[in-house]
């Protein structure tokens, strides 16, 4: 299989980094192809901005969404946003390795992110609009996990804890930017107190990580809803019989021994 | 009052800098100092990297926490960065300007709060690490708000929409970056359909806008509940007789009616 390993920090100590050292370890000791993109040591430009549009669909008004399907439809991407686009279209798992900044990803793969999801691709799929997303789109068939370096207590972010959970936390990412284009989304590995672990919560961390990646392509992915499934009748709003009577983040998951509808494909 | 605006759009025909100039044109009107950090025109430096620590604690090894609470503590930080900080203390409020872009801030607007918020300042309040946060810290007394312009259409960010509720989409942002070092935040302000928006949506968009400007020092915040005013006996959980048997982003904040606790200063 093909994977692609994003990364988020410069440091080569930091927990982002060892972490991301094994999967290319282990993943490569497997037999798998593994391809990365360490963001930092990359320069990677963050910033989405009139740059990104050589060829300019409209000059006189910057409106990214047009640009970017002008761009990816035309040819007229960066070079180096087409070489991460090549590398994602060729993978068959995408793990992003980052340290939580501010409850979300550090600046610089937001950037990766933005500039990389095109209109056409990751959104807005074929030119079909919303037609084709959350579970569907140019990302289908492809797995994606995020290894997420925390600095606080895991008891912060448990089901009651002060911060909010960490998987509603995350909810705009792997619902939001992996789901949405169609990935299957793994439930996400997370080291709590990275900034102060010491030799003994590095090797459980280690241990811990290397039993995920050993199950990256047989372990569940979260039961997020997709969107052309039925649980969404209209493309907007759960039907009533779905999760009735509950709001929020977590009705977009199945609960266990909900029967799921089989959508096409599946 | 001195009001604070922070943009990131780079088009000047855009949702986010046509309100963003409504704000400061509105504000200034009422006699505010209007201050404002406009992220593009500025070429904000969106990555958080060595060349924030001009003078590190450490040569050997990047922490991020470390160096950036050497840097704060000893006027070492960067020029830019201060700048900002002198920004944000002299603000009665800030308002934060941004097109919701995969679920969350554009990279340039999440690099400016990686990179401002500093140990010692918005978190790890003087050295004392989590003992003053939520509710209280270096940003304490101060209203946020954001104003967001959002591509899709308001059903989709219903309390059952497809892709979550957006206030708890962007609860890494109103509970875990604004109100985590003491900002008291308001209810979020969005124009949904952004991308499609015609002359007249533009136009109430505008005057719903201007409400809220007219509000901004009047309006109740979001409800969110401090760390130390009870409801956390041990700065982690909530304790049992709060929002009882819930889960979830939506505990944190105290229902209608509920009793709240006074917590010291208030």
């Amino acid at each position: 299989m093909n994977i692609l390993l994003v990364h988020a920090h410069p440091e080569r100590t930091s927990v982002t980094h060892q972490l991301a050292g094994i999967s290319s370890e282990v993943l490569k000791g497997q037999g798998h192809e593994v391809v990365q993109s360490d963001l930092y040591a990359m320069g990677w430009k963050a910033v989405f901005d009139e740059q990104d549009f050589p060829s300019r669909a409209n000059r006189d008004r910057l409106s990214f969404i047009e640009e970017s399907g002008h761009a990816f439809a035309n040819g007229g991407q960066t070079a180096d946003v087409e070489e991460e686009q090549r590398k994602l279209l060729a993978a068959d798992a995408v793990i992003l390795h980052f340290p939580l900044w501010w409850f979300s990803m550090p600046a610089i793969m937001k950037g990766w992110v933005d500039r990389v999801w095109a209109y056409g691709l990751a959104y807005g799929y074929r030119g079909a609009g919303n037609a084709h997303r959350y579970g569907e789109g140019g990302f289908a068939g492809k797995r994606a996990l995020l290894a997420v370096a925390v600095g606080g207590p895991e008891i912060d972010y448990s089901p009651r804890g002060i911060n909010g959970p960490l998987e509603q936390l995350l909810f705009p990412i792997t619902h939001g930017t992996l789901f949405f284009p169609g990935m299957q989304v793994l439930p996400t590995f997370a080291v709590y107190g990275a900034a102060g672990l010491d030799d003994r919560g590095m090797a459980e961390a280690s241990a811990a990580w290397r039993g995920r990646l050993d199950r990256l392509f047989e372990d569940a992915p979260i039961a997020f809803r997709p969107q052309n499934g039925g649980d969404y009748p209209d493309r907007h709003v759960l039907a009533d019989h779905v999760a009735p009577g509950r709001t929020g983040l977590a009705a977009h998951i199945a609960e266990a021994g909900e029967s799921r509808r089989v959508r096409p494909g599946d």
